[in-house]
């Protein structure tokens, strides 16, 4: 059985097993079903439970890999299906193996966080960690992985965590600063934003970057050219319509991703517009198709590889003394310079 | 414990984990040990028991989900890194999430066959099933999934795999048709096939299909115009430099793979040729990217998502009454015309 009695780490006498179901008035092998994961506990009896181990701060000594099922990480998704993703996976994938760790993945099918569904197969599976990209546990998950003892670390958040969450991300608004600083030195002056979606956080990070670049130059932000759609290239293509077939249409775009550069730079085509000739273009995250495009793109690197091997790194190896500060980690963003910024046409 | 004595299915007297044990003289718990992947038993003794388990034919019955951790499927590629690999994870994830059955993602570093260490995590995790692409097992490793009654599908085989072995794939013969009669009936007469690798199954059948399409229209094949190199962009970037740089250089190109068409569309940029008034261009697969490049491609459309859940379902609901032709399955493959291909310069 993998359940074990417990005690609070450190050795300090605190809530076991026996004391919450004493509390509760259940068995002992209920609790620890439920601290399992396992189905078959009635909900009202469940929730009885999971409510007595939050109140009382208990928290199951640390999973140790048992001797017949080799330890797994859970990595999650909102969704997959775009070759950022893709260099997420292969990231956690390369460091998870070297440690002889599996990698479980699942999606959300784009939800942000995560059902009851999917916590309770998590639960029952107990990895050794949990790493979510792009996506949020509620207080309530938050509480049940705490008190399993199973960390977990938020990639790339998408929004607001609360400040004892560990999370891996990059640093969007320097990324943000870095391109449109690019773009306002090669002598544009109507520079739009085609942002990812407004209530991802990484998002408002690269927009606030692209206003203090036009503040350190002195060049007035029009807030009409500032546009929000999804990472996609149809959300890139969206705004390329959008911006370009105005009468005052920008002479440079600053788009969200890659993917949605992509979509920009159709729509540009449509319209006759030559890259870089007539419209300068800068992508985000430097996926390696950017380079092979026509023209290639001039983007902000993001370090995937690195945020995926940190974040596992950081579950494989948790340091529970590590002050916060070192549990929230942002990695270097660069500019790419390639072929499709230039100056403005004349 | 998970380890459960047993005997083969169907209820006939054959040899269980106690005949096992007595024949090569260790004890029963050692034997389940080597069933279930464990690493404490030495080397030696380990390899009698497989031996006595593969000449006697052992079967374990197959696994059934335990109460304390929900199933889970392993999913291996040989490599993963580009949006085709991303299409496949896609496939299986959301087949695999439907039936409750969680996804192990792995990968062999660009091998084609696992290691055993890969092995012994996978007996130790007992999944319902392993679903391979682009790699096979050898004789023992699959004899080691048979004997523990855990199912595999090979997804796109590189190679010839043996006749009991469960495979999806696509027609890819018929794709290297349809790409290449497209082109003839365009007009052109110098086609050429820039192939992926020529030790990939997949590849030959394509470089067939291309055969019989010139022979269909009796138009004779030039073989130097046939050349492999790997599904990447670089791969493909290599083909165009070689095909384009001769005099003699052909006025269409059939691409191994999108992302290899995407390297032909470098070279000829590179060397002032117009796609498609210049050179036509057909790619592979059909990945959602190949309709947002410019000029979007022309291509085959390889059913990844569909091969994917085909194989799930395969390893989901094993049927072992069902005949080998149903467990070698080809999707269809259709060509997408989009504006990378027009009749040849005149």
């Amino acid at each position: 059985m993998p359940s074990s009695p417990s005690s609070t780490s450190g050795g300090r006498a605190g809530p076991t097993i026996s004391t919450i179901a004493a509390e509760v008035g259940v068995s002992v092998p209920t609790v620890s079903k439920v601290l399992n994961g396992r189905s078959d506990v009635a909900p009202e009896t469940r929730a009885r439970i999971e409510e007595a181990l939050q109140r009382s701060g208990y928290q199951r000594r640390r999973s140790q890999p048992q001797g017949t099922s080799p330890p797994l990480i859970d990595l999650v998704f909102h969704e997959i299906g775009s070759a950022w993703a893709m260099e997420i996976v292969r990231g956690v994938e390369e460091a998870a193996s070297r440690a002889g760790v599996g990698v479980v993945l699942s999606t959300l099918g784009g939800r942000h966080s995560p059902e009851q569904g999917w916590m309770d197969r998590v639960l029952a599976r107990r990895p050794v960690g949990v790493i979510l990209v792009l996506s949020t546990l509620d207080p309530t998950q938050r509480h049940q992985l705490e008190s399993r003892s199973i960390p977990f670390v938020v990639v790339d958040t998408d929004g607001e965590t609360p400040a004892d969450v560990a999370t891996v991300g990059s640093n969007n608004w320097h990324g943000g600063l870095s391109a449109t600083r690019h773009l306002l030195q090669l002598g544009h002056r109507r520079v739009a934003m085609a942002s990812g979606p407004v209530d991802v956080l990484c998002s408002r990070a690269r927009v606030d970057g692209f206003g203090s670049a036009h503040d350190e130059l002195g060049v007035p932000v029009d807030p009409t050219l500032v546009r929000y759609e999804n990472f996609t290239m149809e959300g890139g293509y969206r705004h390329g319509r959008a911006l370009l077939t105005r009468e005052d249409r920008p002479t440079a775009v600053f788009a969200g991703s890659d993917m949605q550069a992509l979509g920009v730079l159709r729509a540009a085509r449509e319209l006759g517009l030559r890259v870089p000739e007539d419209l300068s273009l800068v992508g985000y995250d430097d996926l390696p198709l950017s380079a092979w495009v026509d023209p290639p793109l001039t983007t902000v690197h993001q370090p995937l590889h690195a945020m995926a091997a940190t974040a596992t790194r950081m579950v494989l190896e948790p340091s529970p003394t590590l002050g916060a500060s070192l549990r929230r980690v942002d990695l270097a963003t660069d500019l790419v310079v390639r072929s499709s910024t230039a100056p403005p046409p004349s």
